[in-house]
């Protein structure tokens, strides 16, 4: 019996925090951060492959990363690779896969996920999934992930939660912006508050009447290519349109104004690994608190650093504690876990100095 | 017209101070530190060529560094590499030299140089060895070079001198071991104290008479081999004795307690690059005083740092101070300045769990 459930992995992203292990022709998604041998991309589709079957995945990139999803998920038809002419954020991405997977199958459900994110308790995942998957195709519901907060952390928005509509399943009361210290803390005391993961799911029937209803524009595009999507002249309609897509967010867009927008109170660890700092949370740390991937360490007075370097080399470190150091091979940072904020214009500081040469 | 002015290039230390850019396989005199194109043994030679015509420059090593003084000095014929076959120190490498070049021509003058220090001034240099060489000439003296110290160096011994002999060159008064900081203080501003840099003029004659005097057992053993120097059979006697030479200085086995030797004060630049400390005094540094080998370097908030890196490497340093950043291929290792007397400790725990591996 062919499956109606869809999985939408979105992996446009060319992050640079994570200079110079991460680069522009090699981005955060595609590196195994965690030496495992698997990428986060990777780890992303081995997790959703007991609950969609794997010709119902669809990853959507930017054209440029074309090869290295070959590479990385050679099992993925070429036609489950939407390659996005430009970047235009969340919002023209989902439209698209919507419109893509509603002309193959109109009775479509879909989940919509970042390739990028760090999941960990994959069984929990599995069983929160598809009891979303269950409740969206029982109900016109625009359904988001909820992750309970486990620290008061200021980087990621949360979603305030109003009264439960079936067991786990809450009706969303606010999306937040990214709170203060002070916030954070009272919402996570609350108990009412919980992390945005930007995981989705919906039937691509209901996100398209949606995106009708809040992003007209939008869909008055994707509205021309309704003979197209699901044919062999998709492509060129995607070349020809895909462009003018204003740039915006499914949040934005959609989310923070339907009002059939549920939440799925999730309980799998995760994190989005925005930061080294969570990275480094994330890793296995040795018994002088350094995390190491890819190097052996010998280290004297040194606590809380993170390395990331080539495969096997041998980091020997003398006093330097709470340092990120990334060996790329014709790169070399160091520069405190405090000041990883800044590595965004440390990379702009080499573009002006060296233009692509080390980016 | 044949000259009779030799020069033993002495080339057979393995010092670890700078590993990992210094490795077992490739020491500190093959390595140019200064990216010129030419390592520090390389620069030895060239000095030496304005006063000793090529086929009397003669290096000693150690065997197994037969094939890097080839590739670095492809200039140099074969009989003119005296390979070692085990580590015995200065004493018995210069006797073996003066042996050999005695053999070959008795009315011999030599000078004998370290091949891992840093000279700069090179006209100043040529005419100190020139004047040196027709002092030795006229005079059965052992002739020692004494450099102007420049700062209260508590890392190289000291020479005193006696009354002047000729202009530039007088009697030795005491040889001194390293001083204490007070004490050298005082050495340098008596203005009587030289450094002393291992570099030392005589005729082979003459040395291998004091030889004889001050240290019978070594003489002992190299006139067993008199009708082989400078034949076909040297190598074989070399092969079949040298082992037993016991490990010695020359500075203890003769110069010490003879009484015919004498300093010559030179003027110019020079260092033995000992230290990380000396070769960053002695490189060029940025406008944040970092000093950089093969390296871009992007600073933020970091001064008086040393970079030695593959060639060419971008290094981004954020709130890093006066370390030592050596990265070499397999090894990286990152170090205050101040610590760096700890290396040689280091470099043995990397044995201790990796044995050769990164050595």
């Amino acid at each position: 019996m062919k499956s109606h459930r869809y999985c939408v992995i979105m992996c446009g992203g060319v992050g640079s925090r994570f200079w110079p292990f991460s680069r522009e022709d090699k981005p955060k998604q595609f590196i195994d951060f965690f030496g495992t041998g698997r990428s986060l991309l990777q780890m992303s589709y081995d997790r959703i492959l007991p609950i969609v079957p794997k010709e119902n995945i669809i990853v959507v990139t930017n054209a440029k990363y074309a090869s290295l999803i070959r590479e990385q998920l050679p099992e993925l038809e070429e036609r489950n690779i939407l390659l996005e002419p430009a970047r235009r954020n969340t919002a023209p991405c989902i439209a698209w896969a919507a419109y893509h997977i509603h002309a193959m199958d109109p009775e479509a459900s879909m989940i919509v996920a970042p390739s990028d994110h760090l999941i960990t308790g994959e069984q929990t995942f599995c069983d929160c999934v598809t009891r979303g998957f269950e409740f969206i195709e029982a109900n016109d519901a625009l359904l988001t992930l909820g992750i309970n907060p486990v620290r008061p952390e200021t980087g990621y928005g949360y979603i305030q939660i109003g009264p439960e509509v079936t067991p786990g399943i809450n009706k969303v009361k606010t999306f937040t912006e990214k709170p203060n210290l002070e916030l954070a803390k009272v919402f996570v005391d609350s108990g009412e508050f919980f992390w945005n993961a930007g995981i989705f799911l919906w039937r691509a029937s209901v996100i398209i009447e949606a995106l009708h209803r809040y992003d007209s524009d939008l869909t008055d595009l994707f509205d021309k290519g309704l003979a197209d999507f699901g044919t062999d002249t998709e492509e060129r309609f995607i070349s020809q349109n895909f462009e003018a897509c204003p740039a915006n967010s499914i949040d934005y867009a959609v989310m923070e104004k339907a009002d059939n927008v549920y939440v799925e109170c999730a309980r799998f660890g995760w994190t989005d690994l925005g930061t080294w700092s969570a990275l480094y949370d994330n890793s296995q740390s040795d018994e002088s608190a350094n995390v190491a991937r890819g190097a052996q360490v010998i280290s004297y007075g040194s606590q809380g650093n993170i390395f990331l370097t080539p495969d096997d080399k041998l980091v020997v470190v003398d006093g330097l504690s709470d340092y990120i150091v990334a060996d790329a091979d014709d790169v070399l940072l160091i520069c405190p876990k405090t000041r990883e904020q800044h590595i965004k214009q440390m990379v702009n500081d080499v573009r002006m100095r060296f233009d692509k040469k080390y980016l």
